[in-house]
């Protein structure tokens, strides 16, 4: 088969960066891996390897390039974006890793030459550990990959953009921008939010306390162990989207706290029972549910533009992933 | 080797009780094993499977016991022991494993005969599931065991009970009954509030959001899904010792909120980096901080009455566990 792509430019070679490299190779996607990254160690190490076939800077890696993936942190995304611009093909599509997309979806389109198309992609995978040499071909296998269109994205583009993930092993789900923002909000920033609070809280505990923790306390708190730079910059690019979900959870905490001391044994073991429902509501979607929403990126894939994508999914390997931002 | 205990009574034969049994049995730790419980299904049935010898009422079983284990629900944990008291052999050492013990320390010695001793048991072990057919030979294996005498238990007492457990695999940790209630606040009942505030206020997150659920979202949410009927009594009997916890989280909450609404980037960052470090500091204590308060268990072991036991640990297996309320 032929890949693919001809040639995808890496923008950021850290940990996520170095992970699409190998598994880009790994699937066979592409003919070749062109990586930028603002230190040269990196680079080199995986030219060397072979995990890349060129290195340069960002004007330079981009040139010829069908398929351009940013990822760097967020903030610096507009900046690379516009370093690259004069080296753009003009039928290249673009995408990036970012946590949060409601602002990449403002600002990036601007940045781009005309007739290059940008396309936000999350894969919620991940790991504490950071830099390329962490990098792995199996980062993405299993993991969700948001995928975050807009109005005007050519269905042809989504849907090649949906089938690179789906190679590197991603369970493709579509959403408009803002959407996704509500969304990981939910199922993770929030959860960050909390766990670092509660770390943060925990420096009040005797130290004796930790003696006595067990897998719950590790597994509760192993997301506030997550880097302090990185997830600073993620909160603050998504603090819109959260406050809602934030503010619902305060209320709720609120409502336990008070029924606790209050002795109201009724309120908070009615109010548990809820809790426990809602998970088991939120459980991983069946391949079912997510079949019978395929179709409408099929309509994309058949080459209609502006497909109902607000709520579609394309289920790959549903097992479950190292994860998440 | 000659068993340590003559008979073991287990009250309540539950996921606990069933899994103190089938321990016992395999550490050969004891000639006899009896069990009572509120419904006769899973007694016979461990009795036909020889897990336990002899199955009948509270007074009956503990009748010959040398140690009596009550590991119902906690909330009818004084009014089992008052229903056994007859029974008791005047020498029995009474425990429980109960997840709060201050409450018990101040209601079961009162209940109990002349000479019988209590001291509470915390194994920090447990499972989603309920029900003695769930019970587990290696349920303890490598698992906190809290044990909280009070200032007038004998250290050979102690010592045996400490014994006891580490033959099931348990690592000892010695609190006193409050000094625990405050430890289990800070590693599992906040913890848990959380989780539950957490699952209840995402019944308000869109049904779509679960679908980028990653191992993050499953491991943050796992213990919110524990048995709201148990949990619900476990937090009300501590509510006293939650309080203060509680609050310290409500307060780090608010102030990393603050921080997040405002914008004030190196604020939630140096925020969060605290948060890391909390949870650095409080990694699972090492064999050898253990080892080295374990002297203060072996002048127990010697028979020396009331040693210093405010805070001792006797470390066993430090492998981690399925846990723990």
């Amino acid at each position: 088969m032929t890949p693919r792509f001809e040639k995808i430019a890496i923008i950021g070679l850290g940990l996520l960066g170095a992970s699409v490299a190998r598994a880009a190779r790994r699937a066979d996607v592409v003919e070749c891996i062109a990586a930028a990254s603002r230190r040269r160690g990196p680079m080199e190490t995986a030219l060397a390897a072979g995990i890349v076939d060129e290195i340069g800077g960002c004007e330079e890696v981009v040139r010829g390039a069908d398929l351009v993936i940013v990822c760097s942190p967020i903030g610096v995304m507009a900046q690379l974006l516009e370093r690259a611009s004069p080296g753009f093909r003009p039928d290249a599509l673009v995408t990036d890793v970012g946590s949060v997309k409601g602002p990449l979806a403002d600002q990036i389109p601007a940045i781009l030459p005309e007739g290059v198309e940008y396309i936000g992609s999350h894969p919620m995978a991940g790991s504490h550990e950071r830099g390329a040499e962490h990098g792995r071909a199996d980062l993405f296998e299993g993991a969700p990959c948001v995928l975050t269109p807009r109005v005007d994205t050519k269905g042809s583009s989504l849907a090649r953009l949906s089938d690179f993930w789906q190679e590197l092993g991603a369970r493709v789900v579509i959403r408009t921008p803002e959407e996704h923002d509500v969304d990981v909000a939910w199922v993770s920033h929030v959860p960050h939010v909390v766990a670092f609070a509660f770390a943060h809280a925990f420096q009040e505990a005797p130290q004796r306390a930790s003696e006595l923790a067990g897998s719950g306390f590790r597994d509760f708190t192993r997301i506030g162990r997550s880097d302090s730079e990185m997830w600073s910059e993620i909160l603050n690019a998504n603090r819109k989207s959260l406050a809602g979900p934030l503010q619902a959870f305060g209320q709720s905490l609120a409502q336990l706290g008070a029924a606790l001391e209050a002795g109201e044994v009724e309120t908070h073991e009615e109010f548990l029972a809820q809790a426990r429902q809602a998970l088991e509501r939120s459980a991983t979607p069946s391949i079912s549910s997510g079949a019978q929403r395929a179709p409408r990126l099929e309509e994309a894939r058949s080459g209609g533009e502006n497909p109902e994508i607000s709520v579609g999914m394309v289920p790959a390997n549903p097992r479950s992933v190292e994860n998440d931002s």
